[in-house]
């Protein structure tokens, strides 16, 4: 077997949330529990039921990739060339790292706390990652300066997810303008990978980095913003010349999107209904960061995304605790720790269960803390 | 960006494709005219218009997995473990190569003519692959004594296509023993990787590798069985062992396959419906071979598949052929070249056409051979 591949260890994210049970309160999976729009996969419908699901072009059918590009008008990205349809963002991020990145020279930086597939994913195709650490003193929050201290001297790119998985931080526009200018007088030859998955669940101001710096390749897909996870549809958005080297990998490793998938993602974008769950979002986060507040755990306010992040007691570790989380309150939550090491000592929870469900999860979390803290206070070995 | 990505030529098969008119006859692409079984259709409409689209498991739902399994029943591999769902065979191929050979030592042998993506996912991994052609003179009989003679020392994976895209030929039940016998006496270490995406198109006897050999791993999809090229939905058999570490690749890659295909998956394998349309390729081949003894043109009669592979004058060069044929007779079919130098001097049509297509585009290729045998004859130089 290919050692790059056994080397690397199997998503942390599932293996704990696989433990869940039938009556765990489930704040695991990054999953929107709305349903999708009918009116979009009834289109698709209508399409297939009349033409089959044949063969797209590789790059995907030339109008979806027009209606994407047309969509978002990034500067220089305007065009049915600057698109690459993928399956999913998950495809859309690997083959944008493949295409870009040469193992025999490039460096990946990494702003954690991040999702843990892009290290992986270079890690697949021999490509070193630096990881450069945001600060819990700051809350996480998506601090220029320090991505800037973060470049090393072979570093090609950077990833960035904003608003981000775990901690729902989002770049503001001051902070993207100081990130820009230092990359600009660096030359501009840095890659800002923009992963935009949460786009539309942005509830303060929205940086969209490819508004702003030349050389940006943003990813995306309607997994999040349309409750179509299962669907894997997703894109790339980048220059000509680039998304001909993408289209390559995805050519050769899948081919082309589904042909279904593209029809929904056809109507939803002719529709202009990318955004059709935002109101839902900014609605509900209010009452997450209000149940947050009534928790008494310390956490993180979302800027967007739709996950929040709590504190365990000082000195927890977060697998640990979320192993115990199961066994003991039947809740399913996400270690920090699989989200760089500086995430270690905090949980993620998805606020996408149903409100009760996340009241009653938080209220079985104190119980844990506390519970954790009086064993701490007793001398109870930590098992 | 990645030389190995830029050093990869792009589809020629795609590239001449693409030149097609809408007045073209098409010969040119694998994809079947057939339309899909709407009732596979409706079952997964009935579903994600109840449940939504949501994320499977990374190695696909479960019970899809286990009825794979149970409907090939390969020794060994008749568990839901043993199946990895993947989108389309593409990426079964591209997730099979990666996980199981190590680029540092591992030598990959393609047996030729052969779909070019074999090489090419081979190449974009840093895997070095041999080929060994079969013989023209023997209508490129698949033929075990050549395989094995074409096996070196770092040879840890052969990979065949049977029945074979493009020449149509499958491997007889007499050559698939000599050559696990001849494996197994080098202590069955080498895999054999069985593309058995035209399964279901085999008009003689059928031998299915895994059935033969125990280090065996099947690649296959829905595309052409079932008249679902765009669907993309594929998969792998193979050793628990193996599905696990392949299924990380799948997993950082592509997530899952789309749920909707694997819904439409699910019906057809519970229905027991792969081979829906085998009668009518059966029937059909008897057509095809007819019109190609009635062209006078040299051919290689099909075992399998939905290709007929036709001779061109000698000393002419396939891609200029196929060139001129677009220009000059508006015919769209596939040069030989593409498939390795051992099948240079050959096109290959795709039968999946309108037999009127066919005729037509078989006369037009004679006129074509016979305009050019005349240049040749009066000295024209060669273009």
């Amino acid at each position: 077997m290919n050692p790059k591949v056994v080397g690397i260890s199997s998503s942390l994210i599932r293996n704990v949330a696989s433990r869940k049970r039938e009556s765990s309160i489930d704040l695991g999976l990054g999953e929107p529990l709305l349903t999708p729009n009918v009116a979009h996969l009834d289109a698709a419908i209508e399409y297939v039921r009349k033409h089959g699901v044949r063969y797209t072009q590789n790059a995907g059918d030339p109008q979806l990739r027009a209606a994407i590009a047309s969509h978002y008008r990034y500067p220089g990205l305007e065009q049915a060339e600057n698109v690459c349809v993928t399956v999913g963002s998950q495809e859309a991020m690997y083959a944008t790292l493949l295409a870009l990145l040469d193992p025999a020279r490039d460096e990946l930086l990494v702003v954690e706390p991040a999702f843990p597939s892009y290290v992986k994913m270079a890690a697949l195709d021999g490509v070193a990652a630096r990881t450069v650490a945001m600060a819990e003193e700051e809350d996480f929050a998506i601090d220029a300066e320090r991505i800037i201290a973060g470049i090393g001297e072979r570093t090609r790119a950077i990833v960035l997810c904003s608003p981000c998985n775990p901690t729902g931080r989002a770049i503001s526009t001051a902070q993207a303008h100081v990130l820009v200018r230092a990359l600009e007088r660096r030359g501009g030859t840095i890659t800002l990978i923009h992963d935009e998955i949460y786009r539309e669940q942005n509830f303060r101001e929205r940086a969209d980095l490819a508004q702003l710096y030349a050389n940006t390749i943003a990813v995306n897909s309607l997994s999040k913003s349309n409750a179509l996870t299962g669907l894997r549809l997703g894109w790339i958005l980048g220059s000509a010349e680039f998304i001909e080297q993408a289209t390559k990998v995805h050519a050769w490793a899948t081919s082309c999107a589904d042909t279904f998938a593209q029809r929904v993602a056809l109507h939803i974008f002719e529709g202009n209904a990318v955004g059709e769950y935002a109101a839902w979002y900014r609605e509900r986060v209010q009452a997450v960061i209000a149940a947050l507040r009534e928790s008494g755990l310390r956490f993180i306010e979302p800027d967007g995304a739709f996950y929040c992040c709590v504190k365990l007691p000082d000195g927890t570790s977060s697998l640990d605790a979320a192993l115990k989380l199961i066994d003991e309150q039947d809740v399913v939550a996400i270690p920090g720790i699989a989200f760089g090491e500086c995430f270690e000592g905090w949980l993620r929870l998805s606020w996408v269960a149903p409100m009760e469900s996340l009241r009653e999860g938080l209220a079985r979390i104190v119980k844990f803390c506390d519970a954790h803290r009086a064993q701490s206070a007793a001398g109870t070995p930590h098992k």
